[in-house]
């Protein structure tokens, strides 16, 4: 895509103010627009080194309204980010419904400037083009604004404008070794880009390459893109709206009328929950000897997770009474904590709702070396929401493949993904119901709401074998615990997360024992 | 998502009976209706060997109108198929519009049974998915209906199977040595199977997991899939068909309202074709001494690349009168006319309308060795088809990716691909009408139609700058040949073809010493 761009261009004086005496001030009402319709906006600047970037940016938010974005360069990896997957940085700087966040070099740093430095292997750049993919595309799907710009300039100009700051001293410190490398090596670098530019130019992300040799130029076609961008977007969402209220339905409403294409057949159905036998069980004492075991085998685990730097994500799900708090109890009850933290996970609050469904798990992933568990997940996608409505039939069945691609990128950055489904049968709930109501300690953990969910039994059924069956994977297994005695139930838990680490940690071993040959 | 399926399940006879005496006639009225809405479908079979594949499809073709649809039994790839990239022998049995075409195995055997054989490379592997995954978006966003049906036992169950069908001579030759190995090592095959799953199951071709140890139970479930999947795609044309009637337009007219994200500015625009020196020229003299030597080359050239086996597709575009015949013709002059074949583009016909809009380029692509050449290329697209509105905004808006991809499909199997644009000027191109409409010789060449298309001019040099740059690549770049002087542009085009296949050769040949080395 490079190849073709003519770098000479340039705008007057004289044109570029008429340009922008009408794109600034249209700018500026376009972002208040999508503080209306909700629009998170992110902006991502590529582009060689020197091509202006910084510039650029600082000219953009001159229409900006500045409790309206934030701009976050992106440097190389804190050590906290190297912790975890490449991915997460960005999400956890993912602005919110309404807000625009730009982005001074981005996600691709993957696979340019890192990829030029050796950082990033022929497998994690392909690992890398996945992620970024998925991401994109489930990021647009659920309604951002992407805009990608990448800002070009030829090798001549890239060393003239290096050797000019080099000649500076107030400015020398700009230009990195690096910076001269992927000069020299124009060609090598240059091919990078044009890998990338193809392979992510889409139709719902695609590439705004900006001939950045006259600043002029390139900030009124910066200008000129992000106002298309944003009014192509608001044009699109008045248009459902009309379209819907047409129909006399709400957006969401017409989404949902996706037709089904699932086997309607209950007999032909997936049946993972009837599979489990409830009748697993195991005496008090029995119990009270293999925790102890496995407590004490955990603890020592834990700190070899943390020097070995494998983080730890398990995630529990099940019916209302399950067991999966006395579970986690059992789990952490002689772990340290300062390393493991456990997320109880509710209704999203309102910043939650103003972002993507993922972005509150992605923000408290677990660092290498730390053991994070999830009490309810974003398996709520799939169930709850799926069933109560609150997101659209599009919306949840394309969670399954955002979910198994979120684990995966988990699992490449070396984690242990574990998901538990606390099983027990309609009777035992009611049992266990009935005795929470009759135990005035227990009685906080009962509501009405419980008792709603469990005339939806078969619905969630239906549900969670789905979910069972599409998001169970080699590196991010569901485990179906028979939860009917507790004390069984705790210990499989148990054996399950003390086995999964220690094939973990053999694993790590020996990779490390690798690296330190090689 | 293997590992949580019940393989237990089975049918009673009578259950059986029940259903399918509901289901046959159903899936039988749902073929009639895909005609009526030219719906194309494509039915994939995979699962372990011994599962049944054969026996099921026999089963759902009972309900079938045999005048429409075909199956295809997928083995290893012949001598022919293994000269063109992989995919293009689904994309030669790709069922027309209205038609059901049904895969004994299918795109998938090159992430699973080549490549437990070895014969796919890790590299190979994840080009394939990317690949695999260009192709069923692309085909589904263009209305196919894509049902891939994955049938699972277990190893115990297909060891019996291949033990019995080797018992008996009628039999054993159906089980193959590769069969027995992978009953051997199954969890590694399984695991392949797992990921394949995992990386292709989307919200546009999900998978459909059937449990096949018991025939009938498989058999009930896969008729209630292709019903339920063909009876959602009715459903959601009619509603589109419902939504648009109510708006008063066509549904193709709903598709264009996507809203227009690209720079308005013409001043900001790309201009490719303004950047062309239309004054390069040479004498006739100079012409015709390198003519010759470059035809010399090329012939000797053409010979070298049958020994080699290397596939080179050109593509020629350009204005009306831009020399694209006469290019054409100076390259094959000398060509050895058993290696090379000219594929003039026009208007597709009515077989080529009810395809993908690229299915006619892939099925005449060249196998290696042989030099395929295009006169008007499947650019059209995003040019006459893009212009004239042929195909919905939404429609071209896309096809930059699935160009890319394609070619990208092609150079992975290691094909020279070349895109010719003819560059004239609007002076010229009057100049070039005149003279063909004076000389008898020459006046079939101009229509009324030329002559309309040279009035949307610069509606065409948009949609060419935009073409040029979002579709050239280091793969498949385009060379923009300017063309005033047709000495000087078939020079060229000539210059660059001996160049680029020299590269190729020069590579080749490289490959093939690291190949013998190794």
């Amino acid at each position: 895509m490079l190849e073709k761009v003519d770098l000479q261009k340039k705008l007057e004086k004289e044109e570029y103010r008429k340009r922008m005496d009408e794109l600034a001030p249209r700018l500026g009402r376009l972002q208040r627009e999508c503080q209306k319709w909700k629009i998170p906006v992110m902006i991502a600047f590529e582009g060689y080194g020197a091509a202006g970037k910084g510039v650029q940016i600082a000219e953009l938010i001159q229409a900006l309204d500045p409790r309206g974005f934030q701009v976050y360069p992106v440097k190389n990896e804190t050590e906290e980010e190297k912790m975890h997957p490449f991915l997460w940085r960005f999400w956890t700087k993912m602005p919110a419904k309404g807000r625009i966040a730009i982005y001074d070099s981005s996600w691709y740093r993957k696979v340019l400037v890192d990829r030029f430095d050796g950082k990033t292997s022929d497998k994690e750049t392909e690992q890398a083009y996945r992620s970024i993919c998925s991401f994109e595309e489930q990021l647009t799907a659920d309604g951002m604004v992407l805009i990608k710009i990448f800002l070009a300039i030829d090798k001549k100009e890239q060393k003239k404008r290096l050797e000019k700051l080099l000649d500076s001293k107030e400015t020398a410190w700009r230009v990195s070794k690096g910076d001269l490398e992927r000069n020299q090596h124009f060609k090598r670098y240059q091919d990078m880009n044009e890998e990338m530019l193809l392979r992510t130019d889409t139709a719902y992300a695609p590439w705004h390459i900006v001939e950045a040799t006259d600043r002029k130029f390139a900030t009124a076609k910066i200008y000129s893109i992000v106002v298309q961008m944003l009014e192509s977007k608001i044009a699109e969402l008045a248009e459902a709206a009309r379209r819907a209220a047409q129909a006399d339905m709400t957006v969401k409403e017409m989404d949902d009328q996706v037709p089904s294409a699932s086997v309607e057949d209950q007999l032909l159905k997936e049946s993972v929950l009837t599979k489990a036998d409830l009748s697993l069980s195991c005496t008090k004492e029995e119990y009270k000897e293999k925790l102890k075991k496995l407590q004490d085998k955990l603890q020592k685990l834990h700190g070899e997770l943390y020097r070995h730097r494998i983080p730890v994500v398990l995630g529990f799900e099940g019916w209302d009474a399950g067991g999966k708090g006395g579970a986690i109890k059992r789990l952490t009850q002689k772990m340290d904590p300062r390393g493991y933290v456990v997320h109880p996970t509710a209704s999203p609050n309102d910043i939650e709702k103003a972002h993507h469904y993922l972005w509150r798990f992605w923000t408290d992933m677990p660092k290498a070396g730390h053991v994070t568990i999830f009490d309810r997940t974003w398996y709520g996608r799939v169930m709850v929401e799926r069933i109560e409505g609150f997101c659209s039939k599009k919306e949840w069945q394309r969670a399954y493949k955002e979910i198994n691609d979120m684990e995966r990128d988990l699992a490449e950055a070396g984690a242990v993904v574990l998901k538990f489904w606390m099983q027990i049968d309609k009777d035992e709930q009611a049992r266990r119901f009935k005795e929470r109501q009759e135990n005035p300690e227990k009685q906080w953990k009962i509501t009405e709401e419980d008792w709603r969910n469990r005339e939806k039994w078969d619905q969630y059924e239906e549900a969670v074998n789905e979910m069972l069956i599409r998001t169970s994977s080699p590196y991010a297994p569901w485990i179906v615990v028979e939860g009917n005695c507790k004390y069984y139930a705790r210990i499989k838990v148990l054996e399950t997360v003390v086995d999964a680490i220690e094939k973990r940690l053999e694993e790590k071993k020996q990779e490390e024992k690798g690296q330190k040959k090689a």
